[in-house]
């Protein structure tokens, strides 16, 4: 068979990875900061757009509130949450900024951005403006709030959506006492699903060729997060039960410690519970009432983790590894934030790769996780310094070298150290 | 301005909601149970595309696994984890169930699976076989860790993914102690992930004419997520300090407990602290040097934390959360899993729809999140018993009455009760 070769799946990654992104030739307005927007148009740069992120003179927040920065203004945080994008900096305070804001407008394709409706309308760039303006644009507008309820319009901010949405009080259900995830998880979970429906309207476009108007609400996104994992019982009209789901609920639902640190394992199953005693040399337990079936381990929820929790503390983990290996039974290396960047895994797919940022010297880049075998676009450019893609982004969208110069001399466009 | 009319932005909602969503006219095989691939197909559903959920004569999983039910094999997780899916029961131990599969595929324009690359080879569904066979296809592989490292092919859950990706790791920064997030967020976030590079992949098919194979692996995926999070100074080498975001990981991020209950806040900015200050009737921390601007809170985080802790707890949460309103520090009300349901935001979007489920009973379906100009899919139907589309699925394939029987017959094809 001849044409096997030519249908072979191959991950255009490695030394061919940067054939070509399925986004190629689409060009992104991107007026967001922070973590929402930014990781939604992350996506698209690395999914191969041309994404031209609008900053004002102060630059995007996260420049200056993430936290570790050899430089002022490029903290870590914006360098692994900005990659693939252009900084344009303008001052919309300026008339020709906004102007020259919106005929960028018209030579895109999509706009991204988490500004709050109020201020979006305020500068022109609101979905019922530009759509009128550019019929074939999609506008996506993440917003904390959706239309229609008595929350719109409301501030949102990463913990605000944790805590209103009931992710802090899944927490509450497992230890009596609700917290916030430590990660800007909200944001992050929003931006890849705003993402996602940009690109469900990217396949209408050509079909319909019409744009359209995306209204990405973090609140409803993350309350419908939690309600599908946690509803359960409240699912039904009358409730059937409490909601939650006990086992996930737990909280000795943990990596389990060992002598030497942890190990993960998931032991649900018959099989795979019934190994996990013969792993720790209780197989006993295999016909204890409490644990011989599914069922009676999750009647026994709190009996079943306790025995897991105290199981492994005398041998260490590389010990346990192995014994669970020999029994089938599914489990892992725990990584610290730090041991994740020497993970065997991690290294041997080059999910991390080294380069050199022109103003930041050497870095670690975070590559896309995903394969496509139709092609991927190449490891984008680091994150740029404030502006620095002024004069080529404008240029690129068609203003000549004097239209440059003259927004440079009235403070609009402002071009970077 | 009469053309304003017929661009203004209209959300297809409420009651026109079910004009159309973008994926309308797709076909989608989904060879996935559980929680990853289930989230990546109805992400397809809820937009419209026309999905044959194939199962084994057990059915999936979740259906047994997923807690709180009125009937045996319904389990409320079932139903909130698969609206809008036909459910198709084929033994796939006999050869006729196994080319009356392949016939579907090839009538399909996507399969998704969250099956072991091993079995997908096993039953001739992994991508290197159907691209072959349907050039046109787009075929995702959710995959527990990626291929070309050494944990390929090993199985995954949840729980493994989130300790070997760093997210039960961001706990131990945290606390000391690492711990899961209490939710199957992993399998979540991956399965909305592997829809959205679905979509990227329909819209350059529609650009070339040609389907693609696309692997999405969890725990790369999950590690990026948490390394853009938290990598912080050890993005640079040599790196600049500890990883992480410490006002993320501080203990002491999580609502804030009032009188009666909690309230969420988010005071980062000088004008949000000051007017925290303001609100809590200690305007002498404005001048305090640990407090008096953003860098030296980040640098007094713990302290700071530790006012905001005490702060609240003598009046009850509505009373701050009208202070904090009028003193415009970003503030919203604490909601548990349960008071989630009775949100008065949650209620006023419609985000929970009353349905009466044909064999359930009365219930509460979770609508779509996220609103589109250019149409959206109708609320779909709610999740189906095992096989009770078995018959109509194949007719829609193609399959004549005959065939049908023929595979009932043999037991290849199990039709439900």
């Amino acid at each position: 068979m001849t044409c096997v070769s030519q249908v072979q799946v191959v991950w255009h990654d490695g030394g061919v990875r940067g054939v070509s992104g399925p986004l190629e030739g689409l060009r992104v307005i991107d007026l967001s900061s922070v973590v929402v927007g930014p990781v939604c148009s992350g996506v698209l740069a690395e999914q191969g757009a041309t994404v031209i992120k609008i900053e004002g003179p102060q630059g995007d927040l996260l420049r200056h509130l993430g936290g570790a920065a050899r430089n002022k203004g490029m903290s870590a945080k914006f360098l692994n949450f900005n990659r693939g994008r252009q900084s344009l900096c303008l001052d919309l305070k300026k008339p020709e900024a906004r102007e020259a804001l919106l005929r960028l407008i018209e030579g895109a394709d999509i706009v991204v951005t988490n500004m709050r409706p109020e201020a979006q309308r305020r500068l022109g760039v609101d979905a019922q403006a530009l759509c009128e303006r550019v019929p074939r644009l999609i506008h996506c507008s993440i917003v904390g709030f959706g239309s229609g309820g008595p929350y719109e319009g409301r501030p949102a901010y990463d913990t605000v959506i944790q805590g209103s949405s009931g992710m802090a009080g899944c927490f509450e259900a497992s230890t009596g006492e609700p917290r916030f995830i430590p990660m800007v998880i909200a944001d992050h979970i929003c931006g890849l699903i705003a993402a996602q429906v940009i690109g469900f309207a990217l396949y209408r476009r050509e079909r319909t060729g019409k744009g359209e108007a995306i209204e990405a609400p973090m609140f409803e996104n993350m309350a419908a997060f939690v309600l599908q994992q946690h509803m359960g019982a409240l699912t039904y009209d009358p409730p059937i039960g409490e909601p939650g789901d006990a086992r996930i609920l737990s909280p000795d639902s943990r990596p389990i410690p060992t002598a030497d640190g942890y190990v993960c394992v998931s032991a649900n199953t018959d099989p795979q519970a019934h190994g996990f005693f013969d792993a720790i040399g209780r197989p006993e337990l295999k016909s204890d009432p409490r644990f011989s079936t599914l069922s009676a381990r999750v009647a026994h929820t709190a009996d079943y983790f306790a025995v897991r929790m105290s199981a492994l503390k005398d041998k260490p983990s590389a010990y346990w590894l192995a014994v669970f290996d020999a029994h089938d039974v599914p489990a892992m290396p725990y990584n610290t934030i730090e041991s994740l960047l020497t993970d065997p895994h991690v290294q041997a797919v080059g999910l991390l790769a080294r380069e050199t940022h022109p103003s930041e010297g050497e870095t670690f880049a975070i590559r896309s996780p995903n394969k496509m075998s139709g092609g991927m676009a190449p490891l984008g450019r680091p994150a740029p310094r404030l502006g620095e893609n002024g004069r080529q982004a404008l240029r690129d969208f068609g203003f000549d070298a004097q239209e440059i110069e003259g927004l440079i001399g009235t403070g609009a466009l402002i071009v970077g150290e």
